[in-house]
């Protein structure tokens, strides 16, 4: 550590008093990246564990007039780089954030803290019959603050949405230390732009969530109906996908896992799934009574009119429950085989047959194995792209297969992030995605937030 | 007309090839101002009735290159003065680009011009299976982008949002000309910033939107069943708003007329209404078979516990219809009773019976006649401060009165606009609402879009 920084700690100590400041080489190193393989990532210099929003707004305006810079973190989940640390920056977790401030039954708002897990605000509205839908895969561990921050998506959204559509208002710490609320408590409001839904998605480079004001909804008035099908080739579950929603139905949940997932996740937990099938498509309705029966059917009827080898309709809660797990369980199932590189890819749901096949094409082209998984439902794929630990000539293979599935995904009319953010990983696709102009408009916002450039930057937009 | 002005206008016409371009006096008074009553309004220049994106872009142009300001509007169906004319400014409106470019029915989305009627499109997506919720009770005469340009509310909001929840991406005029393609067509997407997010409700002073991307739900699936409840005072009402929201009921429908508006719709259009209440609660729910029942009795037993005059359950389609065509009378048939000053403020629900009775001691203290209709379910408060004709006095006292009912939903947790936007009727309301620095902050965005001021100047946000 240069003698520098041993100065520059003592002084971010004084800053934020009461707050823990880390500088260990090795807690550096374990907050200098999120979940991301592969993204660059720098050891940050301090890490701040803020347990009030007074002691990130001192981190901020400490970083702010010492010309450090700023990278936010929750439960570093992320899956783009987001949060890896950059050269001189000090990384501000917020995971003891975790106060929920007030359910409100009435309203059906809480208010939680950033560093709140998405399980514990869910466990908690839920004693007063709410429900917060947001389900990212990573919902017993991720924080609300990293969930806003990344507008994560998850398994309900293709009936019930995303992040963004449950956060009414924000307070932020702005790039110089103030503090601003955003948005709104009430059903509605148009009280100037809409600088809450801006911050939502924006990766902490215009300012830190630190509170959230989130609309819920009732818990109550949903039957769960779960329908598995089992397919013998993945562009045949595309199918079943893209026709499931040209009949117009919207199911509460409508996932793939592929072959490669299925055994990767059997190998680990022993949890009997079905084998010698390419892929499984998970899908669940939730209307109560005889209406949500006939969408079931429906949906059965769709998974065996695209070709379905088998359909399970009315499989057993515990079935349902188990077969659902098994698609949580799917990402770290598949990274104890290997390093992995995600994809987040999000096509026309009418392209989600021909993407799959393009996936499997390119596994082949460029001899990497690609497992699958993916929120059918929205279109929303993620190839995993596996190679082996210390094999540098399948990495390389690995990036360009990377790079060539976004380049498919674009002439399919797709985006080349539909969850989980541009963070580092996406720069390149974004860069592709969004016109020279667009950029520029993002430059411009990003300049009137932060001119100084102080919060975490070079992500979530190409420069 | 200043001798200057007629080569402005010459030298527009030239510009905008292909374009009308008014300059009558009687067509520069027609479009001066939008349906905001007492909001300020100059002549403009010039309206051009723009065919295309192209015209739009000229346009734009044109007066960024002569010093000129851009005043876009739709139907001119606003209600704070947001597609008023300011000086020296041409009037851009869309109502001509009403091209519904494509429906996909397997995406569920629909590209549609600025221009085309929101009733129009619901019509066109009808004939598909799919469905355009948000329903402004101008729905049959505003145009989508105007409902874009001010997060267009509605009745349907209560359950199925606003506005903003179905706008997927957007084709944006910038304040040089320049035209972007800002958001997305597939289900989800976080590529950048959501800056499709921040133009809705922006009321053309960030860009003008031309084109829009929007998402739709299927027809299907839903059984309307009306309540309706009688009740002897707002208040009573009020409550029972309140206790149907505390008790995790999310109706289709929850609106609000008073006696005042009931009498106004009867003496306009002889429509039957029940007379001699003071408020009546119109309801819907559109949960399928035993579910809605359910649903439709918890409404009756919350507005009976209330304190309801009469409770109708299951009252025939044919009279929920009249009901809600009462509601949707309601705004021009008050109009006839005198200019009317219309307030848009949103409370929370809870406080929904305590802000009608402080509107109705506010009315006594003013001595001006308040009618009241209200998206009650949202704490969504219409006050319509009447004043007669010609009555400069009444007019003051009303002025005083809409300042008042500002006040008492800022006191009570509220924002000063739920839909209708700030335009220039909510400035000094938004100032009040949001933080100094927060104003910093929209100027500095405002900066980001249009440094040199072109679009629309003096709107959305206090200065």
């Amino acid at each position: 550590m240069p003698f520098g920084s041993v100065s520059v700690v003592a002084d971010l100590r004084a800053a934020v008093e009461g707050a823990d400041v880390l500088a260990d080489p090795s807690d550096l190193a374990r907050y200098a990246h999120d979940d991301a393989e592969w993204a660059d990532f720098a050891d940050p210099i301090a890490v701040v564990l803020a347990e009030s929003i007074d002691q990130v707004a001192a981190t901020v305006r400490f970083a702010a007039t010492s010309g450090l810079h700023v990278v936010a973190r929750g439960a570093g989940t992320g899956l783009s780089g987001g949060a890896n640390a950059t050269a001189r920056s000090i990384v501000l977790s917020l995971e003891r954030m975790t106060r929920i401030v007030e359910i409100d039954p009435g309203e059906r708002i809480a208010v939680a803290e950033a560093g709140v897990l998405n399980d514990d605000l869910r466990r908690a509205v839920a004693a007063h019959g709410l429900w917060y839908p947001p389900d990212p895969a990573s919902h017993r561990i991720s924080t609300l603050g990293g969930n806003a921050a990344t507008n994560a998506g998850g398994i309900c959204c293709v009936k019930y949405g995303v992040t963004r559509d449950y956060v009414l208002g924000l307070t932020v710490v702005l790039a110089d230390g103030e503090v601003v609320r955003l948005g709104r408590r009430t059903a509605k409001g148009v009280t100037g732009y809409d600088l809450s839904a801006l911050m939502v998605g924006s990766e902490g480079t215009l300012g830190i969530i630190v509170e959230l004001t989130l609309k819920l909804l009732p818990l109550g008035g949903r039957e769960e109906r779960a329908v598995v099908g089992s397919f013998d080739a993945l562009e045949t579950a595309g199918r079943a996908v893209a026709e499931i929603s040209a009949a117009g139905i919207v199911p509460s949940a409508l996932e793939l896992i592929d072959r490669t997932c299925i055994e990767a996740v059997d190998a680990w937990k022993g949890l009997g799934l079905p084998h010698g099938v390419e892929a499984l498509l998970l899908a669940r309705v939730d209307e109560v009574g005889a209406a949500g029966d006939a969408l079931a059917s429906q949906v059965a009827e769709r998974m065996a009119h695209a070709g379905a080898l088998t359909v399970e309709r009315g499989a057993s809660p515990a079935d349902a429950d188990r077969l659902f797990l098994a698609r949580r369980l799917a990402y770290p199932a598949v990274q104890r085989l290997g390093p992995v590189l995600t994809e987040d890819i999000c096509v026309p749901r009418a392209r989600v047959p021909e993407m799959l096949a393009r996936i499997q094409a390119t596994a082949s082209e460029h001899d990497v194995v690609i497992a699958n998984i993916a929120h059918a439902g929205d279109g929303n794929l993620h190839p995993l792209i596996i190679a082996p630990e210390g094999d540098d000539a399948a990495k390389a293979r690995a990036k360009l297969a990377f790079d060539r599935i976004v380049e498919d995904c674009r002439e399919l009319g797709g985006t080349v992030t539909g969850e989980h953010g541009v963070g580092l990983l996406k720069l390149a696709g974004a860069s592709a995605e969004l016109s020279p102009r667009v950029v520029e408009l993002h430059r411009a916002v990003k300049h009137a937030f932060d001119p100084a450039g102080v919060l975490n930057p070079g992500k979530a937009f190409p420069t």
